[in-house]
């Protein structure tokens, strides 16, 4: 029976509980969404760390992500942009439980050069966990790229988050695939098929007709012969380039990018940058996540 | 008793036929869009024009539209663009039903100058039934635009059709609205509101960030203060925006527009074009339906 410390990354979609000995990982345990979980994220909670309470209790619990919404476990604040990683973690919610003390980590909020506002909760976690993990990455200008349902772009200096935008790529490729007329329902998971569309819709993105190149994906197919592969394929390869292209303008960033996410979504933007001629290298999103958690609860992980 | 012609424009959704005496319309009815009438098109138009038929079989029936699809009654084929209103008119496929004639009218398909082709059904009887209408629209360079779930970006030189580019905004917005985590569900229906956020959405899209601008539907409610009505708002002027930027840059158009479609949409996209310094004029989508239709049909309407 050891002393452990419980930090966890609770999400939309799923939550991710790790156990954590001398700084050391020694277990995981998954559970629900917090949107499933919802007004019972407690119980939730002890649910999915039962097997642990049972041994002992935690000395600490540190949790990022969408359980600090409003409608998560218990609301914590945005800290603001420009922000680093201890402005960050001085931000957190702290509360007792059974006698431990949790923390919920910040969000972060910015305003961009053009007065728009944008929030993040449970990325920041791995924007800073990077900059833990590689000291080189918190020096000078950086811009670092979280693909996914809602990517994040953030530009870095010296470790501080300076502004960010989020770009919902990934929840519009879903719903053009799921829900549209354009979406083809015949896939057969043909991979040479799914990257030559892929190839095709970077290079018309580039071209800056991300709406107007929409229905190639159905005229395509009527006219000229391409698969439903094909038209998947041409489908993210039109919003990704159409992505990259506008939110780098946006950050006026001319630099490299550094990648934070699973290997298979952050080759298909590695391949995208290198479309619009930017170097990229990449950062396991796991991993970040846990540096990030581990710092904001005192430890090295 | 007397004797009578059917014009009728059959979409995906609907299914309007007209009866047409001595070049006037005297009656309309409806019935449902091919995509549930589908293999029973026959028995759905039968039952739809049937107190007609009580009295005397028509002279000739003239159906554009996804009826001549290959999943419609009789498929058409697509006259190829350059198209004039003559070469449509020749490519309708005709056939006996009962004794009567009937012409199902051809679409359109053109190769853009970026290679990528494109169709559409139904939309072309408008286009062309506007320059029988109005001979003015027939000389010299046009833009018309038909804003609608796939709106038509069609480039007219003297009544001849030479490109056309479907934007499918209506359909994105229906999923953003509907779908998504972006689309409010609380609309209130504050028209105030909703034009201010549609007014905002064109000055971001004038930006050229429409995929980057998206998640301010929801940013902007959370931590700007903005209601349902406004992000819808700021959603539709974002994507029409976009699309009138993305669709003049491909057809090379740097002159006027001619709006065809419902009062409301036309004044969407009239205050939309307004904004990135385009005028435009509006025509009547119905009335340009039935001149298109009544022309194919040996009649002026």
């Amino acid at each position: 029976m050891s002393a452990y410390r419980v930090i966890g990354d609770w999400g939309t979609s799923n939550l991710r509980l790790f156990r954590v000995e001398d700084g050391r990982i020694v277990a995981r345990r998954d559970g629900p969404g917090i949107a499933v979980a919802g007004r019972n994220a407690e119980a939730a909670f002890v649910d999915t760390v039962a097997p642990w309470l049972a041994d002992a209790m935690p000395l600490s619990v540190t949790l990022c992500g969408m359980v600090g919404a409003r409608d998560g476990w218990v609301e914590a604040p945005y800290a603001d942009c420009p922000s680093d990683v201890e402005a960050w973690r001085a931000a957190a919610t702290g509360f007792d439980w059974r006698g431990v003390p949790i923390a919920i980590m910040a969000g972060l909020a910015c305003t961009g050069a053009d007065g728009v506002p944008d929030v993040m909760r449970g990325e920041e976690a791995q924007i800073f966990g990077a900059c833990v993990r590689d000291p080189a990455l918190a020096q000078g200008r950086r811009l670092i790229v979280l693909p996914g349902t809602h990517s994040k772009w953030a530009l870095v200096e010296d470790g501080r988050v300076l502004a960010f935008r989020t770009v919902p790529t990934g929840e519009l490729f879903a719903l053009l695939q799921d829900g549209s007329t354009l979406g083809p329902k015949n896939s057969v998971g043909d991979a040479a098929e799914e990257a030559a569309g892929f190839a095709e819709g970077l290079a018309r993105a580039g071209e800056g007709a991300v709406l107007a190149g929409l229905f190639a994906a159905r005229a395509m197919r009527l006219r000229a012969g391409r698969s439903a592969d094909w038209a998947l394929g041409y489908l993210s390869g039109l919003l990704i380039g159409g992505e990259i292209a506008e939110a780098r303008a946006l950050l006026r960033a001319d630099h490299g990018v550094t990648l934070i996410g699973d290997a298979r979504l952050s080759d298909r933007y590695a391949r995208a940058l290198a479309v619009q001629g930017v170097e990229s290298h990449r950062l396991d999103g796991d991993a970040c996540a846990l540096a990030g958690l581990g710092y904001a609860g005192d430890m090295l992980v």
